[in-house]
């Protein structure tokens, strides 16, 4: 076969040994601290129904969904195909948006399936039910850097329950998985809440969404750019003059719990927004946080339209990256879409691949992360050989992580092996060794070499 | 929104938390043993170009892939849209086969990946490479019981490496595997050097693929079965009589090396085959098994275009399952597909599902498998919550698997949650227990409760 050009579509990525241990030390971090608070796992499966997804994440969500084919169209009676050849002319008018040409569709997000399974399996599932799940999502977005179009979700969500406790708890989890990773982080924190009675106050209760998101862009584009915006969206100038303290807030979160007071003190809907931050600021403080800072930022808005409750949001203080690394909120409604209204539910998800760029950056991982193999053997042939795979056999059953080279090479080689590798030891088994009864040791960072039984060779690789 | 009928796609599941933690325990024992002999974890991605799948897995193969349509296609310009037309007019006569409709499709198998990725990255990598990779694989087959269409498949491989040792090694990984999995198994081995002997010696060369094809259904057909399709296939009478103390091969392992050795005596690849097959059961014997057993079996023939030298296949002494629930074998020019000829390489496929099944019938698995949180604090409200939930921070830090219910609500509600979650044991604390500075611990199998302090209760559960 002609030499071909070896490639993976665009925006997806293969991962190297190396390159998995590391987010392998980043999932299992992860999962750890999810199971410590009793979250249990759940996996749905890569492909949905595509009319579990349509319609969910907005029109150009639609358009990022990775549909499958339906197979076999030749096999089709002709009525069936007369209609994939007008379905397929309608795609080529407004994009593939049949179930005559595609029944399914990969997933774009954990969520949607999650509330999908909720629904589902609303009778086996154990309410308040705290799920997490960690699989890779599929969208079909412009490649760009840090930008994939596959990519890993870490989700932990509680439905069906409305405590504040809830949200507590995952303020928690979110410190005691970035005090695990060394990452130094601050959680923001709002309340959709809060931001309803706001745009209730200064009289715009129906322009909530364009109000939160030109506020929303602060950080991007400054006080006077939010203005501008406020303005094209046609807010009155009385409101935007209202909006003002709250755009240039300051101090600290009593500060600027006065200042929300103050404003709310008219509006239902907001002193219950504060009433809710309140208590999750107050019960958090008293708990205290490990690492993690928290902050009330009145700007923060993440998919408006989604939460009902608390949001949340994660920055690393370290490193370059300025997007979040963490999110997520409460949804009052979101297992509404598959027809079971009623269910409230709160959750966050962590960006893998962000925190993973982040980690890279900082070169934050622990000495172990990256090596596979802490013993080889060496491979010397004949009797030699015999009595390495005895030997071998014995310290992998002591749990350790150890091969021979399996050919009979020069010992340049089998050295250049090992260090390729990262392989931390090299257990030299000749002539003299076999007679002894032992194994020469060699370090390979130090090149210290000294001679051991096979008991202490165990006893010193397994510390 | 209507009331929907919610489900997922035919050949797909969702898994609970009591199968992910059973599935779990599958791949993470599968996981351990892997890494414990050196091999290094890789993942590819889901999606890989069409190029690289089609034409690898025969024609059947190519129907059963999953294809993704290219999206955006309103977008095209009219020259791009006629081309389309055409490729989905040819589909509806013979099938999509057409970039311009597809240019992606589902990962069918990891060993194609695998394939890929070695030529891909093919200097970055260490030779010999040790790789395992346990991921999704996806297919169109028509879902039966035990036949989905999203399973997962846990791959070992060492590639560019001829030793037998690693032969040897991957016997002792499945041995490992499964007496880990407390799962009592036969190894079948055999030798595609072996099944070209025989043909060359009866006189049928050219025939080898039917005459293996037809042994190898021995199993379910018997020797007349077996028999009268090699003479449909047109095999001389005097070569089928020849084969016959073959197919009736019984005895053990040295009663048939015998046998084999007499017989292919003169054929050099015969002869190799029978070299081969002893040195790989010569260096398992010298090593010990721990629970599996090994057999010599000349009608395996697993993908016989596929494989070089030795073939593999482990089914279950126990249980219904008749399938095997691992194979594999060496192939001696995998990446020749991808234009890089020459290297050799030899890997096994645990099958998890089907080792899923055989645990579940069993019912083998460890008692901590299937519980996800150990211990449940009661919500009683107010001080007693506030109490609560500083030892519920304590306990987790010391790393046990601890939630509070979120909700003040009935005790009896909080205990049927522990109860339906599995959950082990509840901590009650009211305002006795506030008041001593202790919890009331109740194991909820045995029903005994006892009064303890933070220390002793995180000392009984640590264990």
């Amino acid at each position: 076969m002609a030499k071909q050009n070896i490639t993976i579509p665009a925006g997806t990525r293969d991962f190297s040994p190396a390159e998995m241990t590391r987010r392998s030390y980043i999932f299992d971090t992860i999962r750890a601290v999810f199971r410590k608070y009793g979250y249990a796992p759940i996996e749905t499966p890569a492909m949905e129904n595509i009319e579990s997804l349509t319609g969910k994440y907005g029109e150009e969500g639609d358009q990022l969904l990775f549909k499958i084919l339906n197979s076999r169209p030749h096999e089709a009676r002709e009525e069936r195909k007369a209609k994939m050849r007008e379905a397929f002319e309608t795609s080529l008018k407004q994009s593939f948006n049949s179930d005559v040409l595609t029944e399914k569709a990969l997933r774009y997000d954990l969520t949607v399936p999650f509330a999908r399974y909720v629904v589902q399996h609303q009778h086996e599932i154990t309410f308040p039910f705290r799920r997490f799940q960690i699989q890779p999502v599929w969208r079909g977005d412009r490649p760009a850097k840090g930008r994939y179009r596959e990519f890993y979700q870490c989700d932990a969500d509680v439905i069906g329950s409305n405590s504040l406790l809830n949200e507590v708890e995952l303020v928690q989890i979110i410190d005691d998985v970035f005090t695990a990773l060394q990452i130094s982080t601050l959680i923001k924190i709002n309340n959709r809440k809060i931001l309803s009675g706001i745009a209730e106050v200064i009289g715009e209760k129906e322009k909530i969404i364009d109000i939160t998101v030109a506020i929303d862009k602060l950080d991007k584009i400054g006080v006077d750019g939010v203005n501008q915006e406020l303005q094209e969206k046609q807010i009155a100038a009385e409101a935007i003059a209202k909006l003002q303290p709250l755009i240039s807030f300051t101090g600290d979160f009593e500060a600027k719990m006065q200042l929300l007071e103050n404003l709310l003190s008219s509006s239902e809907i907001g002193k219950k927004g504060i009433e809710e931050i309140r208590f999750v600021f107050d019960t958090v403080q008293q708990l205290g946080l490990q690492t993690a800072a928290i902050e009330l930022d009145i700007t923060l808005a993440r998919g408006l339209n989604y939460y009902t409750g608390a949001i949340f949001e994660v920055k690393a203080n370290e490193g370059t990256l300025t997007s979040s690394i963490c999110g997520g909120g409460r949804y009052d409604d979101l297992t509404g879409i598959f027809g079971l209204p009623g269910l409230s539910g709160v959750g966050i998800s962590f960006g893998a691949d962000r925190i993973y760029d982040v980690l890279n950056e900082l070169n934050a991982y622990p000495e172990s992360v990256g090596t596979t193999t802490t013993l080889l053997f060496t491979n010397f042939g004949g009797e030699d050989t015999a009595y390495a795979l005895r030997m071998l056999q014995q310290v992998r059953r002591a749990g350790i992580s150890a091969e021979i080279y399996p050919d009979t090479v020069k010992m340049d080689k089998q050295f250049k092996y090992a260090d390729k590798k990262g392989i931390a030891f090299m257990a030299i088994v000749g002539e003299s060794e076999r007679q002894n009864q032992t194994v020469s040791l060699k370090n390979l960072k130090t090149r210290e070499q000294e001679q051991l039984t096979l008991e202490a060779l165990i006893q010193k690789l397994s510390q």
